[in-house]
């Protein structure tokens, strides 16, 4: 067995240990199957047991009220920035407001402008995108069809920590990198998606929460594979989904409920990891420099730049060899970013802060 | 470890054990790497190494010419039910003919025909779907955008064995359940799909084959995700990819290059699988009644029917408890269906067809 490195991905980010450990010894033989789960039947009795268990089991984490439904599909959260105007916003005549925080939000809003009228309703553009807008800000359409913002930007680390208050208007989310990462007030949403490959499984797959009214106001004539009242008639299994990430999914909620303990014990865990990381930023007297305003900072997507590139490409070298893996900053930003999701052990942030304190006591 | 039994789901379908094997010991680390392939970066040096190699392997194994992309997409060929005609027929004036064969060509043509005027050329519906046409039974437009067929109807176990004529108009091409079973000549190709989960790895992937002349009809204004150009342009990168499925895909390509021999020793072998089948159900006297007509007989998914539907209950039933598994039919058309996909070896179809000859001796 090679040792694991402390793996800081963005994404395809690191998966908790214990559920690799379970997929490795079940990927040829389920137990008594003698299949793998990626060779059976997604309509069969074996696999109905994995998704109806993943549902229940994310369903049990969000507290979600009966009226949402939680579908599996398939894209990515790049695909829903289509799928949410062509089910939301086409054919209603009115416009959608978006809030930019970032670059996920402003590739977001320019799908949805292929669709209809979309609107920005804030934008952090003017200051590279470092922190949430308040609530005075918002210049919201009080006939918009839905809002739509990104709890956190991946790239930038910046990330909502009180939901944008639309009233009536639904609220929809791009919660791709902190989904599951602590309790939220689903109530307050009309849909939530996450690309899973940060908090919830392998890539490929995207956990998409819908209240029932949004499905009734979805319009006639989609792809098949677009509409989400097919979807939601067909349980996710419109066509064959995909299985080994639904099993994937499955496990890692059961880890988040069985041995973390729930999304409140997440949370805690998470917000000591971020503080950990953003004391070390704080106390370096100006070496390592955050990205995020304080108040927006990020729990899941710390960023950070050193004095110049020469040093930043320096203690991603010095990092890896330190076992410190993927810490490179988005290119489109620059510097570096530790993702710190929920399977990243304290001990890995610890080993992280520990490092970045001997890195800036040599220069 | 369990022992296993002899698969033969439609889909997802069996792999090859060897493939199962080798992603089961690297699954929690890549050798010398302290990461699992879900925990990467989909842009760093481990991942292209990995895309690039499934690239090329297809590349050889297909004898692809250089004007042909292969790219890795999400959703399935239903998926592709859409995209075909969104960009190659939207805009265009002009219909597309569907030649129909089965469930999933009257799948493609329903949602063809919410982007534009999409033709029945032909269809096998009135007798029961049980064969491909002749050519002279073809109605084809000689203005058609693309000609669509499906190589392998799955339900029914009905294969062309070889390609409808269309002249200059591009041939488009559902190869879900034959990809990869045989060689074929691409160059008559302009586009052919493949959803994963039956040859090539596990679902949640579709690999589309695409000349370059089609890439440059793609009309402006698609939703990124769902535009071919991009895909190309993003070598299929423009969002995160099923990573797990292109290792996967990657590892079968080479499986089938390095241990069973390319494609044409990979036809030998499935060419004995479907005869040694087939003859059982041609020696059984009725008792076992193949679906399709013998010049277009599967030679993937051998269907067939017991005199009544009691009977093939006990039957499914009996072979269960010999280990031959999945091999109940379709629910659209009932009885049993073989798929014996590239990865069922012989000895599965040997013991399969032992137990048919026992199952009917007895009555």
């Amino acid at each position: 067995m090679d040792t694991r490195v402390h793996n800081f991905s963005a994404g395809p980010a690191a998966l908790p240990l214990p559920v690799l450990e379970q997929a490795q010894r079940e990927l040829v033989s389920l137990p008594g199957l003698g299949m793998s789960v990626m060779e059976i039947s997604h309509r069969g009795k074996v696999f109905t047991e994995i998704i109806e268990s993943a549902k229940a089991t994310l369903r049990a984490l969000l507290r979600l009220p009966d009226n949402y439904k939680i579908l599996f599909l398939q894209g990515g959260a790049s695909m829903q920035f289509s799928m949410v105007p062509m089910n939301l916003l086409r054919g209603t005549g009115k416009p959608a407001d978006y809030i930019l925080t970032g670059v996920w939000g402003s590739k977001a809003i320019k799908e949805a402008q292929k669709e209809g009228t979309a609107r920005t309703a804030w934008t952090g553009k003017g200051d590279g995108f470092v922190r949430v807008p308040k609530k005075s800000e918002l210049d919201l359409d009080p006939n918009a069809a839905y809002v739509h913002f990104t709890s956190n930007e991946t790239i930038e680390g910046v990330e909502f920590f009180a939901e944008p208050e639309t009233g009536a208007i639904p609220l929809v989310c791009d919660a791709s990198s902190d989904f599951l990462a602590r309790p939220i007030p689903v109530e307050k949403y009309g849909l939530i998606y996450a690309g899973a490959q940060k908090n919830v499984g392998p890539s490929g797959l995207v956990v998409v929460i819908i209240r029932d009214d949004l499905v009734e106001r979805v319009p006639a004539g989609l792809p098949s594979m677009l509409d989400y009242r097919v979807a939601v008639e067909n349980d996710s299994l419109y066509n064959t989904p995909p299985t080994f990430g639904i099993y994937m999914v499955n496990l890692v909620a059961k880890w988040l409920q069985d041995t973390v303990g729930g999304l409140g014990k997440m949370e805690i865990i998470n917000r000591k990891k971020a503080e950990l990381l953003y004391a070390e930023i704080d106390r370096s007297g100006g070496f390592y420099k955050g990205h995020a305003a304080p108040e927006s900072r990020s729990i899941m997507n710390v960023t950070f730049r050193l004095p110049d590139e020469a040093l930043e490409k320096e203690f991603v070298k010095q990092a890896e060899a330190h076992g410190l893996s993927q810490l490179k900053g988005h290119r489109s930003v620059g510097g570096i970013r530790a993702s710190i999701y929920n399977a990243i052990p304290v001990e890995s942030v610890e080993a992280l802060v520990a490092f970045m304190a001997e890195f800036r006591k040599g220069r």
